[in-house]
């Protein structure tokens, strides 16, 4: 079965898009075809949108599912016309939340992910800035200022998880390749010991890391099975005989990583 | 006027820390605290949680409001217990969608931003990694792979751009940096003439130029006022004798500018 989703929205459509895939992905027998469409702040921009539900009304034989986060009684009234099924997100909750503040909402346009509403706008890209001057062992010298140091060995997943948790969160998170000499030193790198409360481990199953190895530099020893079988195992005894908390990235996306690591080590969200 | 917010879910809590957010910033004489609780996957947790939120709501006064997306209804029933005013984001939707999708929802815990829902996961490291290796001009020969080359000064917001890009929609996006010696030639370099049709100028405001850089190399020449004022005259000049769509960057969030570029540029997501 196939039915179009839309995600619309008078600002980024970041709100729709991340509700609506979470409901979506409820429903695992139906094939969506998502298209988001952000920016939607004008009657004229609504009556383009609808002509497009309509289309996919017709070519898929059911309405589509439109989920909005639109403020604009107007606009949301012209989406309505269309041919599909509206999940109206904002209007849902704003009422009884109002009632339950006894506030009013300003209805105010794009205001979730606006650089107003996130006063930690230098923070956050501080954050990125950190993640990318301490990836990989680049330095060690400002450990003192991380929140976190992510472990492991090399293409185990430790970059975009410091980048996806200084986006997100603005948490300062440097990433140490543990190496094939460090392990055959069995401890813990001169540079990491004096921060071993921040360390956090990441670990992955050799197959998938000689997969990614593979995409890197084909057929070297690095990418070789033995060697990532050798490495892992290395590591992983490591990091037990060190008592440091870790994970095994490879049935996990970036997010869950980023969530469980920051649940496992007590640290806060930067960004509120 | 005080009150706390919890964001609480038995996967990652980005839906409802994302969705909670977006209200919460509707209602701008509040003063929130927000607290995201991920992985509530017991009743035993569900139980701990219940003390957090009795404690905030003595605390402010005041019932905090709780954002959850908790599929299993027993965990559901324990929160209910609490002193709080609860946003039950999934019950809310999930019943009008199965009854339009003629489709039992799976009732799955925390389906929305896992691996196997996602399943482009390599496509979105390897977008990552695109990002980083052809971070800031590094290297030019894989432009014939790019979905977009953001191009400005030195600091203007590239990086973090591209990585959300990445990061969030799969996006392959390069970044050039143009210096002085390109300005004074008053031309594109020559590497970028072949794909004008993926650049995408950033500019931003001189002073808050100024500020950026003062941070990374105090009271140099490349941090003043007048050469910051210089390089995004001439910048700004650039994109509009080469015709290359453009936007000032210094009042949006990295999420906005990334949302527009797709829009002005008709690039579409790569993860669905």
């Amino acid at each position: 079965m196939k039915r179009t989703a839309f995600f619309i929205s008078d600002g980024t459509g970041i709100t729709a898009e991340t509700l609506g895939q979470s409901l979506l992905a409820q429903f695992e027998t139906i094939n969506f075809t998502k298209l988001t469409r952000p920016y939607v702040d004008s009657v004229e921009k609504a009556r383009a949108i609808v002509q497009q539900i309509n289309s996919a009304a017709e070519k898929d034989g059911a309405r589509p599912i439109i989920f909005d986060t639109i403020v604009n009684q107007e606009i949301r009234d012209t989406l309505a016309e269309s041919n599909g099924f509206m999940i109206d997100i904002f209007s849902t909750f704003l009422a009884p939340l109002e009632h339950e503040l006894t506030s009013h909402s300003s209805y105010s346009v794009g205001k979730s992910h606006s650089i107003g509403h996130n006063s930690n706008y230098m923070e956050r890209i501080e954050a990125v800035n950190f993640a990318l001057d301490n990836d990989d062992g680049a330095r060690t010298h400002y450990y003192d200022k991380a929140d976190l140091i992510l472990v492991g060995v090399s293409r185990c997943g430790k970059t975009p998880t410091c980048l996806y948790m200084a986006m997100q969160y603005g948490i300062r998170a440097a990433n140490y390749p543990l190496t094939e000499e460090d392990m055959e030193r069995l401890q813990l790198p001169t540079a990491l010991k004096a921060y071993k409360n921040k360390l956090f481990g990441l670990t992955i199953d050799p197959d998938r890391l000689a997969a990614i190895r593979h995409e890197r530099k084909p057929n070297s020893r690095y990418a070789s099975f033995a060697q990532c079988e050798f490495e892992v195992r290395e590591v992983e005894n490591l990091f037990r005989r060190e008592n440091i908390a870790h994970i095994n990235s490879t049935h996990f996306s970036v997010e869950e990583i980023s969530a469980k690591i920051l649940v496992e080590k007590g640290v806060e969200r930067r960004l509120k």
